[in-house]
């Protein structure tokens, strides 16, 4: 068998080989410190090593195996331990915290990397005939518990990678449309495009580890969404291997056709089948990019400007408001800066706060990225600075854009640091519209702040908008603080759950961009209503009868809370400020 | 029962009162009558009158009507001949060349006009306990058979007709929202809206005949959608009332929680429930509105230049490049002109000939309509008008985009004046990308025309592209010709056919707005695939298990070309370019 792709290290984000280094960042460890409470040396906690892990016995079904190795020829399945184990999570900070323990109780049974949309089919059905539950794979970045094996599941599970079929088939120049198969990981499907002038445009903060099947299958969106949209709006046609047959959906932009069945295959995160290949909308590069960073007085003053920005059709392709506290984490963030750029910084700051009366606890960083060609980017520049301008936004020029776009893709990288050094780090996300994104705010940053202490600890929350539409926004928490000595995933757990309810209660969606997975089943049914579970187990049920597609995902089991890891009485416990009874 | 709102004539299109009158357009009929090879007067062919028409007997179900006047209180269900006649059909040409003869074969037993969501709960269920039929109606102008019930049918049968649920209900001012009544029609919904300084900006040819919730329920398309998008892009969130519960999603710009349940609803066509509300985006009223034609020296031509301004990102809110044979007939709409102005036409076309060597046979009209503020209107106009001129365009000023305006919603009057006349009129749409635009267009104008003149007649053949996306456009065909003495209808439905096998064997869909219902059923599984057809039916099965949702649409029976009306010996024989054996 021809060795499958490489995988991310299986205890944390990013290749084995790499280390997350902040030795030229000389503000962040003083600033983490600080912001959760540390006072001395961090407590060091290490994943444990490979050999102390112990999966599950494997399941078999000595019958599919051998229906798959006749009709696709020689051994096809890989069982060992490490294939398994890369397998057998996503990278929630729910996955880490288990698998850094050890604690790998529901690892899939073998891994399969099929060439083709033909193998996907033919594995499709000999699942069907043989009663074997696959799930299908991207790069296994998840962080919503999407690829992980039902705990119950007496039936064997097979992990379908999809990372083999990772080529541009076909690019239509004309109608700027790209086939594409779903297994192609990020970087090296820009590389294809690129080499013929073109780009996706969807660079989500995953990119660097995730697959266009598993965007789609996820719903997900990338940091240039304002320009180029969410991942479904780039999506003309796709194809989908269903137990029930493959959907084939036409080229065409738009139809009259019923119900939109595309939009069936969007989204269901490989419960109805697995997604083979898309036609996706592509742009031309763009002739200029120029990153930008603006400071606010405060967050409330760089949202207006965002809507007005909307408002005005007069929207950078990146625009990222940090809110206060994510600010300073950002500032930290930097490298340390050369005696000229240090003194430099040292005099606008002097201005901003003398002759602007800046609060720079109060203060809000925006970030941009503008693009166009030499006549339109300088205009659509022009245009956003004035509108930034009469909001009370102040230029810092192209420095803080272009340190934003080199670290841009380095937060899962600091969430396994500061894991390494007992605290928990993560992130949840929604979207609301405009007239409401102010008071959510608020109130979720209270909710989860609020829970933090509950569990005997001080807070870091911060947040940030990053996908602004028409009728509204993203708005993205991060929280991060001490582990609870024996208790971090239920603490975790129970800080989550504050800020998915306040998003629910908040008239918001349980993720904008993150999927649902397991990790967010308990607010499926409040979030589409009861008749909307009804529609997505119609579909479950008439294309995949036999639940054989990655089973457990989407629809809700009857306790879901339960399921998922919190038991009430552990919340009644934090509720109440103390330890669980 | 207070009276329902007023209704179409049952004959044909507008309100009964109104009269399509031709006396002020000169060149309308000598231009019809070569187009369709009339020599003399026109064959008069009146409707018969209404009390010509009998209908079906009805059926009935005392239980059902028990129930619902005892849980809505007084009686609500309407029986009258009238009633059940304005809602047998929509307004397709099958449907009209059928009543005009008298022939309605599935007319519905009864008519509720329910007052809110509440009633039409309480309807579904009682439906459901009854085994009662249920078609959802808007104002019934339809043009592929969405309303007409089952030929089959042998429960009884009720159209709910909404029109009753007509208000605006309130506007989110900050996010650009309002929350809309399904049962509004256009001109009510925008003259609410207009009064606080918005509109939807949706305005299908249809426009004063049609509700918003048949827009959702059609997948409808505006004549400005390249400006705000097809019906589908502007809804937030609906809900919608099926058999198993009320659907209902979160008023939220974007989400990743699973699959789309509001795309599940959009697009239905009655057939999984009702949609009583939706929230819409909604927009500001542009300060400037600025009407504009432009003449091409062919087809051709245009079409490149509408793409080049979509790649420029460059979109005027109003977009409809005519062909050659949709220019001559656009040129013979025109009013008389006053001798002063005739003139100058003169002038003008003498330019474009002698200077501009323009061949008028070949030409090409395109009518924009601007908008935007004072400053960014002009700039566009200024931009599209440099785009066009590259492209060989030549300005006409704004008399073609104010005569545009004029008439837009006249095509459905024309039909009805030429049916009085013994010719048939029917339009057939679609889309596909930029790369295929211009050989689906070529083939499909040439398919119509050999269906036509292989039933014996001359062919009037033009087409429009008026929906543009960046991806690919609309293609929009219309024919006429004179209709063979007693198989106007199947000669009709084999032209009909021409042009939908041309869609589908090119590339293309069944209909890029129009919908599907039972006259494009014959294409559906080639649409959408016979996989995609079976997770439409999982729906059905799932959300609707005893089918009492307007049955028959979407979903294709065993032989539904059959079905539709077209039997094989009937096309083999047109295919020999005969009469049917």
């Amino acid at each position: 068998m021809a060795p499958g792709p490489t995988h991310m290290k299986w205890w944390g984000w990013g290749d084995e080989q790499a280390e997350f280094d902040i030795s030229d960042k000389p503000e962040l460890w003083p600033f983490i410190r600080d912001s959760v409470g540390i006072t001395g040396e961090a407590t060091r906690t290490p994943a444990v090593s490979f050999d102390d892990i112990s999966l599950p016995p494997p399941r078999t079904n000595p019958a599919f195996r051998a229906a798959i190795n006749t009709a696709l020829g020689g051994e096809r399945l890989s069982t060992t331990k490490r294939e398994r184990l890369v397998h057998a999570y996503g990278k929630s900070f729910r996955d880490l915290w288990r698998i850094r323990r050890g604690i790998v109780d529901a690892a899939p049974d073998g891994v399969i990397y099929p060439e083709n949309e033909a193998e996907v089919a033919t594995l499709v059905a000999a699942a069907g005939d043989h009663d074997v539950v696959l799930i299908p794979f991207g790069a296994g970045s998840n962080i919503a518990g999407c690829v992980e094996p039902a705990h119950d599941e007496s039936r064997m599970v097979v992990v379908l990678d999809l990372r083999r079929m990772d080529r541009v088939l076909e690019i239509d120049a004309v109608s700027g449309t790209a086939r594409i198969q779903a297994g192609v990981m990020g970087p090296h499907m820009e590389q294809q495009l690129n080499a013929q002038g073109f780009t996706l445009g969807h660079f989500p903060d995953s990119f660097l580890f995730s697959t266009l099947g598993g965007w789609i299958a996820t719903r997900s969106a990338g940091m240039q969404s304002d320009r180029y949209g969410k991942i479904e709006d780039m999506v003309v046609a796709l194809r989908m291997v269903t137990p029930r047959g493959t959907i084939e959906t036409r080229t065409v932009p738009r139809s009259s056709n019923g119900i939109d069945v595309k939009h069936l295959c969007i989204g269901s995160e490989g419960t109805l089948g697995v997604i083979t290949e898309a036609i996706m909308q592509v742009h031309r590069i763009p002739e200029v990019r120029l990153p930008y960073g603006y400071l606010f007085p405060d967050f409330e003053d760089g949202v207006h400007a965002i809507r007005a920005c909307v408002e005005a059709d007069c929207i950078p392709t990146v625009t990222r408001l940090n809110d206060p506290a994510k600010t300073a984490l950002s500032f930290a963030y930097k490298s340390a800066a050369p005696p000229l750029k240090a003194l430099l910084g040292k005099v606008v700051k002097n201005y901003l706060k003398r002759v602007k009366h800046f609060d720079f606890s109060r203060s809000a960083l925006m970030l941009n990225v503008f693009e166009g060609d030499r006549h339109t980017c300088p205009e659509l520049h022009r245009r956003v600075s004035e509108i930034y301008r009469r909001h009370g936004g102040f230029a810092l020029g192209t420095e803080p854009g272009r340190s934003f776009e080199r670290g841009k893709y380095d937060f899962p990288y600091l969430r396994d640091w500061v894991m390494d050094r007992n605290m928990m780090a993560d992130v949840s996300e929604t979207a609301t519209v405009w007239s409401n994104l102010l008071p959510l705010y608020h109130s979720t940053l209270s909710a989860i702040e609020t829970a933090v202490r509950r569990t005997g600890v001080k807070p870091y929350v911060g947040c940030h908008v990053s996908h602004a539409y028409r009728t509204g926004a993203s708005l993205y928490f991060t929280f991060g603080c001490l582990q609870q000595a024996d208790r971090g995933l239920e603490q975790y757990l129970y800080i989550k759950k504050a800020a998915e309810d306040s998003f629910l209660a908040g008239g918001a969606t349980l993720s904008h961009h993150h999927a649902v997975g397991t990790e967010h089943l308990p607010w499926i049914t409040e979030d589409i209503s009861p008749a909307g579970v009804t529609a997505v187990r119609a579909l479950k049920e008439g294309l995949d009868p036999r639940s054989i597609m990655n089973p457990g995902k989407i629809l809700p089991s009857e306790r879901p809370l339960e399921a998922w890891g919190l038991a009430e009485p552990v919340v009644s416990a934090f509720d109440r400020g103390g330890s669980a009874g």
